[in-house]
């Protein structure tokens, strides 16, 4: 298969962590498969939740695939709703160890990058078309400082980088049903819905609009 | 139809009330209408969001249906998962007035009554098959104050007074997505959940065992 | 000292549970012992965080003291303000176990006493003073199934039974700020306001008016 | 005065804006005007709550009084804690007007400059001495997108690229307790806490000493 063939789109979910059993996010992907979506095809991967080995795993599956979008998905346990990540910072401080045991605090993912990296993906769309399927969703405006927040900004700064005309962003998703069982009070979305929600993201991505200008920001 | 000739179950929803256009009670009740489990029909019956009414229109109903268990299922905005709702208390409270324009406070549901029921259901069975289905679910020690309480409380001095083979509790459930689009934040369930777990409350509920003791309580 | 020699007020707090080192409740109470408001001398007592026993010694406290007033005081981690209970129900369920290891399941505070018992306290008014004293207060209708709501119910059984001239009530309070440190994200309350509001609560108590129609309930 | 003569920090507090009456940032930094902390004096600046116009008031006052250490402090109404901000990005995205009626969506705060700017306070030793001064406190990676973060972030920029030598920084501070009783269950904090914690902050800050390695990140 050459690069061009054929248009492509990857998809990423993690591993489980902090003490999961499942990650919903890998739950989620690895459903679409093989489906077909605008055209193009989508290829899954699940990334280590490590920091850098996620990277590099994500740089391969990348020169695998030769996508033209890019949509990482990470668990975001205790928020209640679909989140597109606006921004990823050039940190890393781990609260907790990450799955090789490596728990960096205040280092950058790429020494001598940027501060920060916005996705290129038209959020306000995505949002909107989120909406309209009356699934609950928002931006949100930080990935955390932990695997999540390195793999988005890694991708982001490959796509600024080398690889300009891949659309690139990162989605986090509630708890599992199954993994709320354990987390009294905590917000959970039914594989069902997050998988319709992934589909709509997809849909609106790679359509490659410019962005709407709709207030969907935070006032802290 | 003699009250004898089958086994019947009356579930109920209510009215949206609060500004809400729809409640995701009688949305989630009205589906199950006709539906058999465990050899028992269900008959709905959609309340008014009013406080003295909405017992009248429960009164109604389980007279016309003779039932052998009476669910009453209410909107809880604001909650994650399903509660199954410990005891009613003999108070109106309410925050916003009624769907009628009444807003007691501070008065009793029923005047010289106890001052609380409990559920006569095995809420610990229902919670236990809630959670082995993967639904997330926990008591409730408090129904509030409003028209919810309101019909809880009538019901189980019905039940009490007059009644007693009858099995009656409430259950409160979250948000539907589509209404969470308009709570920032909010938690929300699916409707195919909601429903899931209804089945599931039934199903226990009807087979009318003892309860067992597994600690699911509050500190505070 | 006769029992009618000067009216006082007793007030408890509890021993520290559940991994905590301090009970915001006895760290604001004890610094209250000896104090007069209103022309009555306030007398402490700090109570076990242990089912059966704390309610042995509520009740020698208030042998000793022949209070007009009994204002209880606990913690509620995680609740954002003051919140003054409306009632206790006649129920245990222990989520973990007492200082003394036991964990009742669903078994009754008082075997065959009633339901619930509603405070004999003018809440409303309570309300109100705290929130013109600008001191954040709400009415909680669940004191939850814990050894607080267990002292509240014995204590308002007491009360109904034999002491219908003492006034009772149960006060929830937040976590202090040095033990929000250990718990991400939670409310805290600084010693001071809560003193200050546990003042303002005793001022309103015992005034000893009819309670006011002032709509605080909840509609869940 | 020359503006060598003497060494001072500049605190910043915002107008009030989304309906309240008062903005806890000014009720506690005018509270500190003329103070000393550390050998330096305190100067305080009331911001407009209104994009580019409170970003000239700030460098207005910093040309003025030449601080060394430049604290802007901001309302996070929902908040629990005492909130470092670690970095701006170069966002507007205001969910609702500011208070000149301006309600920029996705527009840049500073047109062709960095996505970001990381503040250049030690705010892992800020953090850690607030929590030994028994202050709850946490690192925040988001200022929002709306008149906060675009202070932080023209502060930011200005320093890095004229003014190298000055520190700089936003601290985030919950709804006072007067304004939690308009906001059922929100957390608050009370005057005499955020002072303490923007006295020990200053104190801190201007010790000007390399950060330390702490974790303090959020997984998402």
């Amino acid at each position: 298969m050459t690069k061009a063939q054929k248009p492509s789109i990857l998809l990423t979910g993690f591993a489980p962590f902090g003490g999961e059993s499942i990650n919903p996010s890998w739950q989620a992907v690895s459903v679409l498969e093989g489906e077909h979506i605008g055209g193009c095809i989508i290829h899954t991967k699940e990334l280590s939740c490590e920091f850098d080995t996620s990277l590099r795993e994500l740089h391969q599956a990348i020169d695998k695939y030769a996508p033209q979008l890019v949509l990482c998905v990470g668990q975001a346990g205790g928020r209640a709703d679909i989140s597109i990540e606006r921004v990823a910072i050039n940190v890393n401080d781990a609260r907790i160890a990450d799955n090789a045991g490596k728990q960096p605090i205040d280092t950058q993912v790429i020494a001598g990058a940027p501060s920060a990296y916005f996705t290129n993906l038209s959020i306000k769309r995505i949002l909107m078309a989120l909406q309209q399927a009356e699934l609950p969703a928002s931006i949100s405006n930080s990935a955390g400082t932990y695997v999540c927040n390195h793999v988005m900004y890694g991708l982001m700064h490959m796509i600024n980088q080398h690889d300009t005309h891949i659309k690139g962003g990162f989605i986090h998703i509630p708890y599992l049903p199954s993994q709320a069982l354990h987390h009294p009070n905590a917000p959970s979305m039914s594989l069902d819905m997050v998988l319709s929600a992934l589909k709509v993201i997809i849909t609106s991505a790679i359509q490659n609009k410019d962005d709407i200008k709709v207030a969907a920001g935070t006032t802290h």
